[in-house]
């Protein structure tokens, strides 16, 4: 049974970008009882216009949830408040989207300072790291309510999942032919940690029967892409949502891009 | 040409396990010119009196260095004691061996602090970026001075090295198999991310002639090894050196174990 598109669905950087495109898609496909908990480090803020109108659009269907993924306390009273919105219920997808690429230039060795190795190892792979583990009673619950029942020929079926965006450029195989073109030492260094992450959560939690996955959304025009990326984030999360909603345990601990190939670590 | 062991090395973590042995073997193998540099992080505390005896036991062959990973300012002065003494000389390798492992139980995911994250990273990773990057200037006054003349047909001379001391662990490929017995995230993920550290700089610094490669020690009796780790710390760098030695150009990017095998990323 592959991963479903429903129930509860968290996606963190959901304010702009690729993330507020997962929401947007998420909010229009799934059925009635799915509910999309929205996460933005600044739910107020003029950034997060985009999210409060989406909301709007779709009554009782989006919950705006404030996350910053480098604060434990915000972390943790983002769980609080999903939790207290579920009650029973369990989470059964968590997309870990948010992240930076630092510094805004190249990322070439010079440009590179000690602060930018630190700040985007935090946002974006201690951040999943905490983000994961804190949900994990909750996604828990949904992997055993819909487990099928024991003895069970079924033994695929995976109904929570963990997917981390991670990038292309994440593969350390791949770095000889990517290196030149964008050197990003602090963003590649944190997304090949991102897939190691993902490698070991998808070992760990294979008991629970939670899949983990990381996914490459493709070259996509948002504020990191920039302008001259071919994708529109329309067609990334088409391609994505497409992807996760044919994920199997097989998959589990795999890098795939928005199109379902895998690429090696 | 393969890397040769001589010239001006410098050795972080020095003062015990496998960094210590390290310093011991190139005092007693390389030749008359050789100087090794060897760095601990509190040169006159207990924990370096190995050090220093073994430093007496080799007058004029080995300097120590206070080198703290963690600390920009502490390796830009550890970069200028080195630089004092070389003089006109390049550095010919560099050695990062300093790491730790965090936390002191397993590393399993509830045993896991965020700060367990950040500390074992800024060790792990950026500072052996750190100190490659202010290394920089000494390696390529090496890589250059000894590089074969233009025009010549030796193509692959390589008269600087970095060696970065990952482990098995690091590979996500064969996280599936080594998971149970030693889940270690923090450990696992820095390393992960000095391997792609290692390849992206393997690419970065081709151009210069200097070869950067990753080298997992064996499970090796030290503090960190543990008692029941089959290797002494002897057989380790002893395979470990051999290697080095036997590294040219088209081992750069990679990682292999202590017996020159590659290992998948
Ligand atoms: N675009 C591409 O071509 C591309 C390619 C490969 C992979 N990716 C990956 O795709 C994902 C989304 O990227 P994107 O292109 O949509 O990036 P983006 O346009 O820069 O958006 C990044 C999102 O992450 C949020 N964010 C950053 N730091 C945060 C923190 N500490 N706490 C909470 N939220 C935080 C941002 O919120 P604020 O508005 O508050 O800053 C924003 O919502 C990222 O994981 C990225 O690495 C993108
Ligand atoms: N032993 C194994 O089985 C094994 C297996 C795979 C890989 N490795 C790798 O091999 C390398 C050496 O490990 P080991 O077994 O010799 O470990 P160890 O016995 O624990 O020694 C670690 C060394 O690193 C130093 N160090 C730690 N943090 C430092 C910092 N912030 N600044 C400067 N020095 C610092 C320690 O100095 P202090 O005395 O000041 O703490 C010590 O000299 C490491 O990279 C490790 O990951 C070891």
């Amino acid at each position: 049974m592959p991963v479903e598109l429903k129930g509860n669905i968290v996606v963190t950087g959901a304010n702009r970008g690729i993330g507020l495109e997962l929401v947007k898609q998420l909010a229009e496909t799934t059925g009635e009882e799915a509910h999309i908990y929205a996460c933005s480090r600044e739910p107020e803020g003029s950034r997060t216009e985009a999210l409060r109108q989406l909301t709007t659009r779709h009554p009782g269907k989006i919950t705006i949830i404030k996350l910053d993924t480098t604060n434990e306390e915000s972390i943790s009273a983002a769980v609080q408040a999903v939790q207290d919105q579920i009650g029973d219920g369990g989470l059964n997808l968590l997309i870990n989207n948010a992240a930076i690429r630092k510094p805004a230039s190249s990322g070439a060795l010079f440009a590179t300072k000690k602060n930018d190795m630190m700040e985007v190892y935090e946002t974006n792979v201690v951040g999943p790291f905490t983000i994961a583990k804190m949900f994990l009673p909750l996604l828990k619950k949904a992997a055993q309510r819909d487990s099928p029942a024991k003895g069970s020929d079924n033994k695929t079926a995976c109904s929570s999942a963990i997917i981390n965006i991670s990038t292309a450029f994440s593969s350390i195989e791949k770095c000889p032919e990517t290196f030149s073109a964008a050197q990003m030492y602090p963003y590649r260094i944190s997304k090949a940690a991102l897939n190691m992450l993902t490698r070991c959560q998808a070992e760990d939690f294979k008991t629970h029967n939670i899949v983990v996955t990381a996914i490459h959304p493709g070259w996509v025009q948002t504020e990191m892409g920039g302008e001259k990326a071919p994708l529109t984030t329309m067609d990334s999360v088409l391609g994505m949502l497409s992807v996760i909603s044919s994920l199997s345990n097989k998959d589990s601990g795999m890098l795939l891009d928005w199109q379902g190939n895998t690429i090696p670590w």
